[in-house]
């Protein structure tokens, strides 16, 4: 087994690589390296090596869909390519790894392209946490030449919220940072939201930073379009089969550091949003309704299941 | 003009003095202050001294109705008690003070009482921010024998919770903390919530800390009973007259000190609780529905109007 | 004491009275055969057998406040008539006793009265369960000459459902008759619902048969007007200092006589129907919000609290 | 009996008088009229005669509560008089006349005084149909120096909007009119809500202009504050007792006129909003909440019950 | 024609088969009869006989689709088969019932692995009703080592909830049973909803025991989940055609044996449950929103249309 | 380039033509005449006319899928066709301009028969609007021997609803028009709500007659189901692609013919309902919810994205 892959899933795990879109990057260039490295002598033996670094990356972190299906979809190439040699077979991965990179990027592009255009002019954008494939259809907005604001929230526990805030603001977008808890009192100058997802549900159900299930519901009171972009491959079919999607609880420290030693600390890292809260999900196929994600799946990534 | 008076005002600008009821007091001592040292000889001098110092105290901070309803109520009593000698109306200012500090001190355990029942055993009760009110109730339950665990958010800016949190530990509770966004993924766990108050307006409205609005409204989803234990005279009585309960807003620095400079950072101290998703109002006259509080009023305290 | 005290009270413990008007009735006639019996031979004597009574009566059954007003007001009068001789106490307590029931009763021709003018001709009124007060106002709206329909539920598990069918049908009203279960089903052909109550808190919540929850909830989902119609002293006065109504629960075997053994079966015999699924309450003092109950009481019977 | 009476009640039944506020004034008048030219000899006989020319009032159009409080308020201060003599008793049906068109014209200017604080600066105003209490709010305002814009509807039938909307334009504000069916659109671009009323019912629901129901639900659903101007003595006693508002149905030609002949056109004048999406009663006695109506008129118009 | 489709039809219109896949397996088996005994010469003959069968089926009962798509399936086959002997196409029948029997076992069992997962440790299930289906998601649950409880209710009028009751506890499971009319009371201490499906619409809409549509809305309004489990099969073709489905209604007699003569008792066996109540249909292609069934369907059973 | 294409495109732009079934006509017309007409000498110059009619009849107005769905699809065709003389392609143009007429109106019949069976006997529908799909449908309807009433708005600015009366009433349907307004209180009137549709984004919203998301609101609220009737080709892909869907603003001079000149006097032709208050839509495909429409266009009409 290639070292790679257990650099990858260790530097995972201490989540020294963050934000799915990495996460899953760091897999494939394992996988790659393993590849590069592989001291397997027959096909038998090559999958093997993949089966075992899939489980080792797997195991990483739990709530990682993006990453899952890449691994997923390149070891299924390198099985359906019918090749024998190992060396072809290490070619596959290679080349596979590419194209499932290449189609990320297209699919970031894609979306940004597409979200856009849901920005009106002078319009003021709702977002929370910091998500690159938000800030980057934001940044592509500003390029088509939209007047905008930005609303963001500090996103308690890590301030993520800062990082988007000064994104914008290097973007000369007028930006507006208000803590979580005051997300409901400015809801009302917002004209939409925008936020990210860690994965998808087969109910139709997105998982995001903790928090973003509020302000679902906060702009479902009033009546304000809420919009999720994502990379379709961001589906865990895991759902599909009853599991439910593995909340990450993290360290207390991040929350309080020193807190009394009786209290409780809790630190998910994520929440649900109903499908019902969600207008639409702005993903490389368009505009979808959050209710038709897993026929869409099924219909342009059916290895997936 | 007494020094007092001046001084008690510079202290609840310059946030010295912190808490609903905590500025009430200093503003009752500094009338008794006044009153003790004034120079005035003759009725008139004397009222028109206790209307400067009206001023001066009302122009202190904006959103604090049980301050000024406590300086109305002991004008009143001097206005009314048909005095004339500057020497017997100090004295009205000197025992209406000490009345209403009594008084203030019986609606708390009143309010104690009555809610503490509410507080069933093995219940778990939700709060927000730090309510001196709130945490004396839950006191009250624990000596009653009440066994329960408390949830309450770390309340940002200014991590009020941690105050929640530290008296709860030292009453012997169970208590969990959480960043303000989770408090939608813990309400599931709670069976009710309670929460304080800063103002009360004439619709029924409860205006407290930041977040409180947000946190009825998931009372209100998953369908748990959200109380409000509030004095009632923290009813602000311009509100009927069709004033906005004034919001305000403090520093940014509170939520970002060195924040980016281009950046607009808001930092409202409450927010507004819609009457509609107050299950009852506990206060010295029982527990209420929001929608009739202003009767109320007008029927035990009528010259607040 | 009087041994009727103890018999009545035994009575309405075995369930042999019931429907709170009858329960108070009941109560009311042990006081007056107390005052007829009495071997007291001072006013403070009597005033505590007095007490004992009522001691024994509230402990007889749990959710019973018009039984507890009743008693309630026939001591405080007794209390105020500044009398001293036993003798003229007693007499008291048999002409407040007259007094309170002669009230009773017109309060129910009052509240029929009133409520008959809701049933608009060619109407169909859903109901739940058996309510005297409520038969009464569809008995008011016939002889009125209007034309009407009733869906009844059975209102499982005693089926008190078939007794309002039967005194419909004898009054000549067409009445369907559905399973609890059916409610939904049914209440698209209602033009408005109205029940009865056995208890109204100080929240202006209505406590009344197990079920009755449910089919405000519906009638809100269907945008139908749902009425409770009671008299004003279903009000139960411990709610204003943080009482829990207390919900009875009764004996498994009503819902299943011969349950197998581990089977845990519950039968609480109300539940609460929130004041926001009540259009209105329709009691002797006319149609009201009972979002004001508490405060019309305040105006009308102040020794209540 | 005066033939002002007469006179007055037809020109109401023939609409030649119109708005509440019209009406009330034209029956007032007409008491006075009878009071002057009556040919009453006894005490008794002149209140014969304003019995009867309550009936005739009365009668004149349905749903008129101010009318018809003004008419019971003059007869009942008559009639608590204890005059004898008819000449006294005249002067009292004038001067309380006077009395009421004063306290109406105080009404409506402290209403105003109360409202146009609701009215932030740079605020949008949407509005339905036209009240003359709504633009006197508006023009209120506009004199304290807000800057603020108005969306009114053309409010079908008979376009009343267009008064508004003239009326508006005529104070200089900056004024969109909509077909009736645009408000939810426009719904989004508005701050508040404020509405005239006819009647209020003692339940805290509001009769207004066709179309208002509809127009409170919208803006519930986009979570806009909802604000009904009135003054209280709109309140209609008659509900309290049971009785529906009626709803004046209006001739079908105000709609199509030269409709089809088998065409049924429907035209009712008024329609209900239900308290729940009614933020605030604007009225003399400040801002309250519907629920509170009815116990504020007990308290400060007793006489109307 | 063979006598056991006769049979079949008729003990399924008696009732003496019920449950919609034993309803679906004794149609399957009277189609396996009559391929048995069949007297038919040709191709066109036999054919001829299977569609009088189908038509005899169908007429049994009203809401079946299970056993009418099974029927439909199997006749599909055999034309499909391109088979010309009787004998061939006989043996076809046959063939298609075993696997259509096979494939139903095998989604329960699906349907059971998957819904398993969804039940998490010492959780609380709410049912309604009696279902195969669901029951044995629950005995897997239990293989799988969870600890949880249930909560049935009795489901009026033919108490099917004793049968879940009685099956849980010979599970070794903790069991409460309630009337239908206390679902309210006691959703709050569920932490889900699991109920069965007797079909689907092409709408998304869930058509099963009468009152779950009551508590689909209950779970809606206390925030927690709500699962359908169901074949895939139980879509009605016929909906998607613009049929209702038909909705069985059952003797009064279940509901009150002895009823008085003019009373109406309505006894609808099923109600419809809207798919926006609906969290997820879990089936045997996973965990889906009810709003893609019919794309499902399509996809996986296209002869179904 | 054909003359007919630019005369065509003029009629549309001036609203000479109207309705998305006519615009559509108009627009295969043209091209048909161009094919009839085409100088072109080449394939390659023969698809440039093509593709220059396409430019010219897109622009002659905002909201018309339908139109543009067509002209996509006969170029779609030609390009398709492998053909390379003018006189082939000019033959493609036509016969698939004649199939697209041909499956134009099947879709409409498909719709009407299975609309129709929505229509239960006895029951009141409530329309808005004209649209020639709907009442096509009631015609059906009535056909097939249903008896029922239709209540219809009159559909301001430009009374579209008194067509849909006048048709309504010649095929003897009991008929009742009302201001839009007043939808709100005939709603309670109503069993079910059929509109038509002018576009479906690919959210699964329905673009129609301004109103008609306020009607969908008011079903939601009274319960009642609200089904859309529409060609899957309205459906608009450009939403795929994250394109607003263009709200028409129409003549200001068809709300107000001489409206005063400072009045902002704004005429959107559409608005927006969301997928949320649609049960159903009734396309040729049959009733189908609103979120799986676009999975539906893929399957049926893939040549669309």
């Amino acid at each position: 087994m290639a070292q790679a892959v257990r650099v990858a899933a260790d530097r995972i795990r201490k989540l020294e690589v963050q934000g799915a879109r990495n996460v899953a990057i760091a897999a494939i260039k394992a996988l790659e390296a393993l590849a590069g490295e592989t001291s397997a002598k027959t096909r038998k033996e090559f999958l093997k090596e993949l089966s075992e670094a899939r489980g080792i990356l797997f195991a990483s972190r739990e709530t990682e869909p993006l990453m899952r299906n890449a691994v997923r979809w390149i070891i299924n190439q390198v099985e359906q390519s019918g090749r024998e040699k190992v060396n072809a077979l290490a070619k596959v991965v290679s080349s596979s790894s590419s194209q499932f990179l290449k189609n990320l990027e297209a699919s970031k592009e894609c979306i940004a392209e597409i979200g856009a255009k849901r920005i009106r002019d002078n319009s003021v954008v709702f977002t929370h946490c910091h998500s690159s494939t938000v800030t980057h259809l934001l940044s592509k907005a500003k390029k088509d030449g939209k007047t905008f604001e930005v609303i963001c929230t500090e996103t308690r526990p890590v301030f993520q919220g800062r990082i988007t805030a000064k994104e914008m603001l290097s973007l000369g977008v007028k930006t507006t940072l208000i803590v979580d808890s005051a997300a409901r009192s400015f809801m009302r100058n917002a004209d939409l939201v925008i936020v990210g997802a860690d994965a998808i549900t087969s109910e139709g159900n997105v998982i995001n930073k903790i928090g973003t299930g509020t302000i679902a519901l906060l702009a479902h009171e009033a009546r304000k379009p809420f919009y999720v972009v994502s990379e379709l491959l961001k589906f865990d079919p895991a759902t599909v089969c009853g599991d439910y999607e593995k909340i990450e609880e993290r360290s207390p420290d991040e929350v309080w550091k020193g807190a009394p030693e009786r209290l409780i600390v809790r630190n998910p890292a994520f929440d649900v949003t109903r499908r019902d809260f969600i207008h639409g999900v702005i993903c490389e196929e368009g505009i979808i309704p959050p209710h038709a994600v897993s026929e869409v799946i099924y219909r342009k990534y059916p290895w997936v299941f």
